[in-house]
């Protein structure tokens, strides 16, 4: 039977990071609530020349020449993001063009010519939503390469609850048949609902009140009369009335943790009924790895405990559990709930099951789309590391998408998944980086910076336009160049 | 042999519009260049409770309840917008909450649980690829429904040189096994390269230089340094210095006009190229209809001219032309390829392969990603009124996005089209919309408005919510309600 997944796969993180325990310093935190609590151990950071196109650029070279795959035989690059540069130019297009043009040389102009490039929107799900589609793609012929890239940037507030699961880069694999890594079952687990837990909404600021608030500041008072005749004479192109309000976009979102993680269960739940509706699946057994998406290190371990034990249930094993913290208490269900999360058991669930998805998270933070494939990309360097032979294994694939959507998907290892990521190095690269103080942090967060903070032989942003022709168009090489 | 395609279609145009006569006369523009040279004679736009969003939600909900479609039995809605309005949160996923809540009386809550939702983002093409995409997924099972939008806003400044191509609106269909309408071949012909012919970038303000400009609109000058200080100082929402810059989102385009009609002549020509290394095709003799995307409604026979020259002369017919204009003369070209699309045997050519497609479009201006498929249903609407009977014949479909990407397919008309479109009326809507003035137009286009121009029974945005935890989230209910 033909089967079909994953054949090679890269990925990108920014070279400075901000240590968890600077940050827990300066927002007064506690260190151990954020290291032992949460998985966090450092967070990457976008230098001032990195964006969402960069990361996916990087990746992207980096799997085709690392791969020495013709990039002409690609026939479609599909990004995931929720970090898109524009509303309708897809980000995809940026780094399918810098990449062209450093592979030139080698391929000549033009080498994805006729390859079929897309953006995917859907929170933290849109890479998935790719990956789905390439595999249906492949399928749908003979021969056929698509590349999926999940590219974000995972920014918050400063001072605000989410500032700790900031995040950011990349990660770039290669579609085809008789893949060498992983191949996934036809199954796909889907539940979605509409709801506002995380979003990224356009913020809207009336013109005339805003004239009004700048003489507030400056400390003389007008009307909104007078505010909004002077707007109306006005031709600065900032203040002039094209538009009775400003759309303010920020990188920042809106968002309910709690409420969020409750969507997350919620989701997740539905879509593992539903991945069961289509193949018997004894997640328990059958699942050697479980490999989330990963807003924080430990956002699987801590969401998945009910499913858990309903799992043991059905094997009828729920006795080891009991055994250990004693029998269920409706009354005191949440408490027995939190005993259940911290026994000996689960514990042992988690080490062997989960952790090996987390350690790249705990280094990098939230990657938003790039999650739950950099997850399976720790998983897989873990097991390189460890010598730990996994060729045969399952892995269930639990994602998640804000807004909300989860999809579920299995994957089995294939037999030569090892000789494609000998070379992958994740956790000596993430050790490489560069620590940045937490004043450089705040400067390059709140776009202060200016000039970047180091200068690497990575594409990067080179340039934004500023005719009137093409105002806000995005340029970007390699920085040595 | 299995065939895949669109079974039912459905449409949603906003119900007032403005008279291209009246905008000319406004502009000072000869109205003859916009009604002759361009095929424009009305513009749809939308009212202050519209959007992408609620067009889509509308098409969608006439697409099932007109069709008797169960929704249950809808696997996926896959949306195709370049007016998202949020960058997180799918738009489609806004259409389906308010369709959802229609439809829970008859089907029950969440009829859509299991329904994979998205947004797809290539400009004007991204309801192509999502086309695509849901064909993709119909063939790789049995039985499976899948749901396309297009929906769009194409709004551009007043007073530019865009504004009379601006339109609204949305297409939704329903993708399935042995459809009635259409049926799709597998070769699809794909041409990308990223260039920045029209793109929605996000535009960056400098927050001390703009309070500096808000001073000298007031009358008074400060320094740079002053402003920075009082910005650092303030707690404003809108001011305070989260981020060093503003990045203001407007609807309107950054565009080169000249430019992007290249881009789109040149894509679909490499697209075409590579459709046919797929499918030996005889694009003059095989395809009885032409269908484009259409910025303004003769778009596509001003872009075409040159092929058609190409194509007769595959055929030997280039004598046909030669006749009638005189033969090609390399020194005067551009004059010369003036004279053959002005000549009589192109002229019948663009009336029968061409303007049955373009009928819609005069009447509504540009749809952005669902131009092309509202192309289609003026082509099928304007055969059910001229009582032709158009089954077995082959449609080619050139679709562009600007960024760019050109796709090309083919569909084949189905014996069971006609009793799926006898109630799509879509001529007679036109027809029975409401004529807004300059002034009104002019109000609803800077957001000045406040209140619609008119109340009907369709579903509109009926609220934004503005709590810290939910700011921005949009609320969606028919306006009767």
């Amino acid at each position: 039977m033909k089967t079909t997944g994953i054949d090679s796969i890269s990925f990108y993180v920014p070279s400075i990071y901000v240590d968890m325990e600077d940050l827990a310093e300066a927002r007064n935190i506690a260190f151990e609530k954020l290291n032992k609590g949460l998985g966090l151990n450092k967070m990457a950071f976008a230098d001032a020349n990195e964006d969402a196109a960069s990361f996916a650029a990087n990746a992207l070279f980096k799997l085709i020449t690392e791969n020495d795959i013709n990039p002409k035989s690609v026939g479609r690059i599909y990004l995931g993001t929720e970090s898109a540069l524009d509303a309708s130019k897809p980000t995809c297009t940026y780094a399918v063009e810098v990449v062209e043009q450093e592979l030139s040389e080698k391929f000549g102009e033009r080498c994805f010519k006729n390859c079929d490039v897309v953006d995917m929107t859907f929170a933290c799900v849109g890479a998935v939503d790719a990956l789905q589609n390439c595999i249906d793609w492949v399928n749908g012929g003979s021969n056929r390469n698509a590349i999926v890239i999940a590219s974000d940037l995972a920014k918050y507030e400063l001072n605000s609850g989410g500032e700790y699961t900031q995040g950011a880069g990349s990660v770039a694999f290669l579609i085809k048949e008789n893949p060498s890594i992983i191949s996934f079952s036809s199954s796909w687990g889907v539940a979605s609902k509409s709801v506002g837990d995380f979003f990224k909404p356009r913020r809207h600021y009336d013109k005339s009140e805003m004239l009004k608030a700048a003489a507030d500041l400056l400390g003389y008072e007008i009307s909104s009369k007078q505010s909004k005749k002077i707007i109306d004479r006005t031709t600065s192109d900032f203040w002039s009335n094209s538009n009775k309000s400003f759309e303010l976009f920020k990188e920042e979102p809106i968002f309910d943790g709690p409420y969020s993680n409750l969507c997350y269960q919620e989701r997740i739940d539905e879509a593992l009924e539903h991945f069961k509706s289509q193949q018997h699946t004894n997640f328990l057994i059958d699942w050697q790895f479980l490999v989330f998406h990963l807003p924080y290190a430990f956002q699987g371990r801590r969401m998945i405990t009910k499913n858990w034990v309903e799992w043991l249930k059905e094997n009828q094993a729920l006795n080891l559990l009991t055994d250990e913290i004693g029998d269920f208490n409706e009354e005191d269900s949440s408490n027995w709930y939190k005993k259940a999360s911290k026994s000996s058991l689960y514990r042992t669930f988690v080490e062997q099951r989960i952790a090996p998805g987390e350690k790249a998270s705990s280094e990098i933070g939230n990657m938003y789309t790039a999650s739950i494939f950099m997850s399976l990309l720790s998983l897989l360097n873990y097991a390189v590391e460890s010598k730990i032979d996994i060729a045969g294994n399952k892995v269930g694939f639990l994602s998640y998408g804000s807004g909300s959507k989860s999809k579920i998907f299995q994957g089995s290892i294939e037999s030569s998944w090892k000789k494609k990521l000998i070379n992958s190095n994740l956790f000596s690269t993430l050790n490489n980086r560069t620590k940045i103080s937490i004043s450089t942090y705040e400067s390059l967060h709140k776009n202060e910076a200016g000039k970047p903070v180091i200068s690497d032989n990575f594409i990067k942003l080179s340039n934004i336009e500023n005719g009137p022709l093409n105002l806000g168009l995005r340029k970007y090489s390699r920085t040595n160049e």
